[in-house]
């Protein structure tokens, strides 16, 4: 059942609220850099409440500065429907990854307001902590505390790079709120996303109904060679650890592409010890991952890379550690939600086709307690954790509306 | 001619002298770390002129802090005869590197000074200016400076990664010195250095009477790819500037080995422009080097870099720049002097063999103006550029004995 089905989302309104917000931590190249409880991420947040509050939401900030707004419902024995993303950014983002999931749900709850709609289930327009994990590890932080893959203690006393912990940064900014970290209940859960990827603009459709999302492994390594002479050195007698991470790097890429179409492995780090150019390196600190749709090739792309440490180790006559810092298996979202999305863009007469994400979101986390689906449109090339990551207006609008959709139809929508 | 056939250097008084610089910047794990112009090369520098005031020698110092400390001869129609090194370290160096090289040239003088000995030409023992390089380019700093391959104001103008220029270096520690750079003049120049390589040791040999030196290379290189999301980017559609570097630091590794076995390629830096464990590397500013005895194999690995480069950037879709930012031809250093270097050896029933430089050192800027050669000895498992260097006393000794013989063959030393 969707109601009300001429009723659309305010798409001047939506767009202007995005672009407000891109100025919180705006990059000369039109980027934004708003790294989860910094300034600029307290600044985003101040605005997001005021935002909230003044369309008659009930703002309340859990332990670990979750964010959850609350719109009654005409039937308060039910739990609310939870919707949402999260506002912090990559250190060189984009205006939209995450922003538009979170600023449409406000743009829902504002259109309802207007046409003076009641639901019957509560909704809930959710703003999730350190969604990107560029700060602190892991990604997905708030939203897996909030069901319970990690209590709110181990979050707290995580550290970043310049050796902040979480508390700490959500007390710079206020946002250590008084909620416990997991009492907010959903009756389900959906999230609006830009794709990150290239797949719907190139096949000319606008709504991505996301079916499944790919796993995630996680790994921290280092290698430790030996440090010497780069003039004096015989190739031979090296143990050169940026060689090293060299060859693992390619090898990662090899494995995913042998697991593809859906498999990919990346290296986004790498620290060379003590940099000189002309020492050979002695030790280098990476990062790595791999994801898949699939659990069984996640498992293949893992043992394969252990294969593949072991030999290059042993060859190089180099020590490499490598740490599984965190693995997400992949998530099959809940049918009855997926319905609901598909519905709304037809009814919406929107193009629209089932979908993988490649990237993790809050709603995964979510999938693990409640029904959830999310919805993808395109963005520009498909390109994502990029201060290039561009969307059109009018596909923003779209996925709103979608959102809008789905929202009524699983929460029951009315004239008040 | 070898006069005074028995004199020796004070081996401990040698030794003493070592560890008591190596005070200056240690670190925890036994080596040293004295970046060029630093606090503590200034202490270092302090020290050296005291030492050299002590032992009756002028010490002048030039527009890029080079010291040269004068001891006069019985013929002061003569130009000084040369000899030294330098006492900077690489971040993470040791304790014999260069230092050796400086602190065996005054003990020499004070070896002379004991037995009343004078020589017919004067004596200049040398501290030269950034050797390593490893805080401002180029490495050699101060001696090329000295023979006119870079100009004075060139150099005071260079910056380090903190953006302090040379000048504000030399002011900040008390060395911009009233002598113009270039005007000591030298009748020959001698340095003894530890091998930094493994030939000595392996050979059970103590004297490397060093004929020629390597051929250098160095490029400043940036890759620019393009950084998306490490999730949603299939990996056909990747323009990874990691994956770039990695594909051209094995392929650096490959041509030294092709043209081994004195040919030598090394990356030592490299650095992610915004490193993020779930983005793909957009950009990498890295650096390299070759080096090689022979300058058409210095010219043949060059050349096969760029087509390397050019096949790379290709079929990776990414952009790669690499910048020829120094190139020194190999050195074949003066038959005079080294036939003065092998004599002493002799003279002293010192193993010794013709050796190929590996390093670069000052003695190569030298090479170019006056007659020149080095000495080596044997350093622990050939490890330098690393605070594991270590060496002998003895074979420190029997070097500085060689030096002291070399000297008083070419400079011509009788009892005062």
């Amino acid at each position: 059942m969707t109601a009300l089905p001429n009723l659309r989302i305010d798409a001047d309104r939506l767009w202007d609220t995005i672009m407000e917000t891109a100025r919180f931590g705006a990059t000369p190249k039109g980027g934004v850099r708003r790294l989860t409880l910094s300034k600029e991420d307290g600044q985003v947040r101040d605005w997001f409440r005021a935002a909230c509050e003044e369309a008659g939401l009930t703002v309340t900030v859990d332990t670990l500065g979750n964010m959850f707004a609350l719109r009654p419902g005409q039937d308060m024995t039910k739990a609310p429907l939870g919707f949402g993303s999260h506002l912090d950014t990559q250190p060189t983002g984009g205006k939209f990854d995450g922003v538009l999931g979170t600023l449409a749900a406000l743009e829902v709850v504002r259109t309802l307001n207007d046409a003076g709609i009641a639901t019957e289930a509560p909704l809930c327009v959710c703003n999730w902590t350190n969604e990107e994990g560029s700060r602190f590890t892991p990604a997905l932080m708030g939203s897996l505390a909030h069901v319970g893959d990690f209590t709110a203690e181990d979050i707290l006393a995580r550290r970043d790079a310049g050796v902040i912990t979480v508390g700490e940064a959500l007390d710079a900014i206020g946002y250590r709120g008084p909620a416990t970290v997991g009492a907010q209940t959903f009756s389900g859960f959906v999230e609006l996303h830009i794709e990150q990827g290239p797949i719907l603009e190139a096949e000319g459709k606008t709504i991505g109904v996301v079916e499944h999302g790919q796993g995630i492994v996680w790994y921290d390594g280092r290698i430790t060679g030996f440090e010497s002479h780069a003039g004096s050195t015989p190739m031979h007698l090296r143990r050169d650890a940026l060689a090293t991470l060299s060859e693992l790097v390619l090898a990662i890429e090899a494995l995913a592409v042998q697991h593809g179409p859906n498999a990919v492995g990346t290296v986004g780090e790498a620290v060379i010890a003590t940099p000189s150019r002309n020492v050979i390196p002695g030790e280098i600190t990476f990062s790595t991952e791999f994801r898949s749709p699939d659990a069984g090739t996640l498992e293949t792309l893992h043992q394969g890379l252990q294969a593949k440490i072991a030999e290059i180790a042993a060859r190089r006559r180099v020590k490499i550690a490598l740490d599984l810092i965190w693995r997400k298996e992949p998530t099959h979202f809940d049918p009855t939600v997926i319905a609901a999305v598909r519905g709304a863009a037809e009814t919406l007469g929107l193009s629209n086709r089932p979908m993988i994400s490649g990237a993790g979101h809050d709603a995964f986390s979510l999938a693990g307690i409640v029904p959830t689906a999310m919805i993808f449109v395109p963005c520009k090339d498909g390109v994502s954790h990029n201060e290039l990551e561009s969307a059109e207006k009018s596909d923003c609008a779209a996925g709103a509306d979608v959102l809008l959709h789905t929202v009524l139809t699983l929460a029951g929508g009315r004239p008040a």
